[in-house]
């Protein structure tokens, strides 16, 4: 009966999370910045990945931010990730994009200290989506790159339309909102979402 | 045949509002801050409202917030509505709350210059809603009280739950979410929203 429970709720429900603003760097760019490789500090929900030690300062033309997340490990494009709240703070338009997809984006200032490196692209207002196992994908018959509702089980609910499902076995099965997102639905963590 | 579209669009659509951070005060609170009752700057899209030519600094235990607008007319009670992402730099919790229910809420510091006023209570996220006019409401078999869903047509789409009608003849329609929700669906000004 418990079994059974757990694979109905596992069906029906995928755990919540918020992504702060964060700097997504190559390996050039960090070791520009910090002299040496990005170091862990955190492992995040997504096995592999990690907050790292090091932070940065990003700077746009009406604002700047300090001490913002650097998350790794490096990849091969830098990339920063803010929600709209921020983009304005910054004075920067990003377009909301899958992450990776930085081609004609907008670009920043990141800094650490004295060591600052004017990226030309690379800002994104990350679109929603679903990290997915392939069993909890076929668990509830979804595919990878399908788009699903996403109803925030929360104090103040909202179903997200078009939610990407991306389905690997190197993901582990959670929903990634940004903070406007989690903020308009009044998400507290642990909060679950039901996809619709 | 343009009519009959005019009268389907009114019925499917409402504009969606955003609004910022603001605070209602009483007339007391005013003429102490300020010497003068309110000065109206700018009319509000509800009739008789109006932004004040007037503003506040709002101080919390972590920050606080220069250049507040304040609406007028004043009220019988001082309220402060702000976003979640603002209560997180304020450093306060607020409820979700409808507006004027401001009973058992968190307190703040509002002043203009060296006038310093410490609210007792009147922080809250105020809940998102729907202002109907009592025709438009008829149109669509609303009535006050009654909770929608309401869906953007925005970049990042959301539907939201549980959105209250409000319906008045003192209204004009239209719904009013708090920049956390305008953001985390990508609203941008005339963008319109549809009732399901």
């Amino acid at each position: 009966m418990d079994k059974l429970i757990e694979q109905l709720t596992k069906r029906l429900f995928v755990e919540l999370e918020a992504s702060g603003r964060h700097v997504h760097l190559s390996k050039d760019a960090a070791m520009y910045l910090f002299g040496h490789p990005l170091t862990p500090a955190k492992p995040l929900s997504q096995p592999g990945q990690f907050a790292a030690q090091e932070r940065v300062c990003l700077r746009g033309p009406k604002g700047s931010m300090e001490r913002v997340a650097v998350l790794g490990p490096e990849r091969s494009d830098c990339q920063v990730e803010l929600s709209r709240t921020d983009c304005v703070a910054l004075g920067i338009d990003a377009p909301l994009r899958d992450s990776g997809d930085v081609a004609n984006t907008p670009g920043i200032t990141v800094s650490n200290g004295d060591r600052s490196l004017d990226l030309p692209q690379g800002v994104i207002v990350a679109k929603r989506h679903i990290h997915m196992t392939p069993e909890d994908a076929s668990a509830r018959g979804l595919k990878d790159g399908q788009q699903v509702q996403l109803r925030s089980l929360t104090e103040r609910p909202l179903t997200f339309e078009e939610v990407t499902v991306r389905v690997s076995p190197k993901y582990q099965t959670y929903a990634h909102l940004d903070y406007d997102e989690a903020n308009a639905c009044g998400f507290r963590k642990g909060d679950m979402g039901m996809i619709l």
